[in-house]
């Protein structure tokens, strides 16, 4: 371990969160299928900020309440009282710029605010689609690194920790990495290689087959491809702004 | 999903055993580093049986009531008051044959009660010095399978991951694995390939630097290996026995 580099932890679901000590990291919530990447998608086409809100009830009322748009989906539908749906395809400049969304998603609001309440200092959204902002941002920082998946309901998934995978590659040298989890994820973002579509595919990742039964392609190979809306979410006050 | 065939699930750590129903299961404990290697090979050399306990002073008091070996470590050393350790070289026939052994273990003992307390029907250990017997029973039985990783304090470590890989590897026609636990597992054993010590190395396995910072390689390199000790552990009222 070398004394002057700093430590970079993986965690594989919300559930283990209590295991580290996140009180001086950035932590960066991953929940590629689709939040996160919707949330990059929307503040990169010029939305003033989303925010993360984690029931249907607070979204219709917060929404109102700064006249934002209010979105979000249960079981793959947009859900009863909302407008709009969790896809970044729904986002275009010519309707979100200027706007504030009001999202409401379950595995990735619950472990943002988690991670608020164990006394993370900074919070940053991490997807495909934002990944060299995140990365870049990750090495001129001066804290430590908590790549958290959002997973599904508290079970592990491919997508958020390939993810967390692909952070790593890029940017491990500058980091201490002791830590099972962030092994295990670099190696699985080296063997699903340039096409990770097909690797979803092939290892009939779970929730790559509940979008598909959507006819969600799109959104998923959108969600699974590098720098589209490459911007840095970061968390202030309530809600997620571009930093 | 095939309906006539069993399900499997791979857990990658007992923090979250609570997100599955495990009350129709084999479930696996597996703690390849060293705890389920060692009881394998203590019974495969004659072992009338091992008595896992959760800690040292339930395992001197029920070591003096069957008369049995008192084994167990803390920190990577003999725990005070016990006479034995974690290594499976600790336990030749010579040695352990026709006798108990009672042994306090971390993180297998506690997912073995945790297990149990969950309801599940049947529990037998796993390992690679058993992994032909471990995959044998489980094609052969018709319960669904729990692969129940005893990881390293709750966090997700490799080896414990690379051997329900390596379980996965074999007996994947058999079962529907809509789990995406169990792909990143199958994946790292495919990483590993044949060096799985060389593995452990190159990817830093914290365990396997700790047990390294003891001299342990010989532990190491035989708890990676295929069947050394190829019996079946499996646990019946109180202890573990050959089945």
């Amino acid at each position: 371990m070398e004394a002057n580099k700093r430590n970079l932890f993986t965690c594989l679901s919300p559930a283990l969160i209590d295991l580290y000590d996140i009180t001086n990291s950035v932590v960066v919530i991953i929940d590629v299928l689709r939040a996160t990447s919707t949330i990059t998608t929307a503040l990169y086409n010029g939305a003033t900020s989303v925010i993360p809100v984690s029931s249907v009830s607070k979204c219709i009322e917060l929404g109102e309440a700064v006249g934002g748009i209010t979105a979000g989906e249960r079981d793959g539908k947009v859900a009863d009282g909302l407008s709009y749906g969790n896809s970044p395809f729904e986002y275009p400049r010519s309707f979100v710029e200027n706007k504030i969304l009001v999202l409401t998603t379950t595995n990735g609001t619950k472990l943002l605010h988690m991670a608020l309440d164990r006394g993370a200092p900074e919070v940053i959204t991490g997807s495909f689609p934002n990944i060299t902002a995140v990365c870049e941002h990750l090495i001129n920082s001066d804290r430590d690194v908590f790549l958290g998946c959002a997973a599904w309901k508290d079970r592990v998934n491919l997508e958020d920790t390939l993810f967390a995978g692909a952070v790593i590659s890029r940017i491990k040298d500058h980091f201490n990495i002791q830590c099972d989890s962030s092994k295990l994820a670099e190696n699985v973002f080296k063997e699903a290689g340039e096409n990770r579509f097909e690797f979803m595919k092939k290892r009939e990742a779970t929730h790559y087959q509940r979008l598909m039964r959507y006819n969600l392609e799109k959104d998923i190979r959108y969600c699974l491809s590098d720098d589209g809306a490459n911007v840095l979410p970061i968390y202030k006050e309530d809600r997620l702004v571009v930093l």
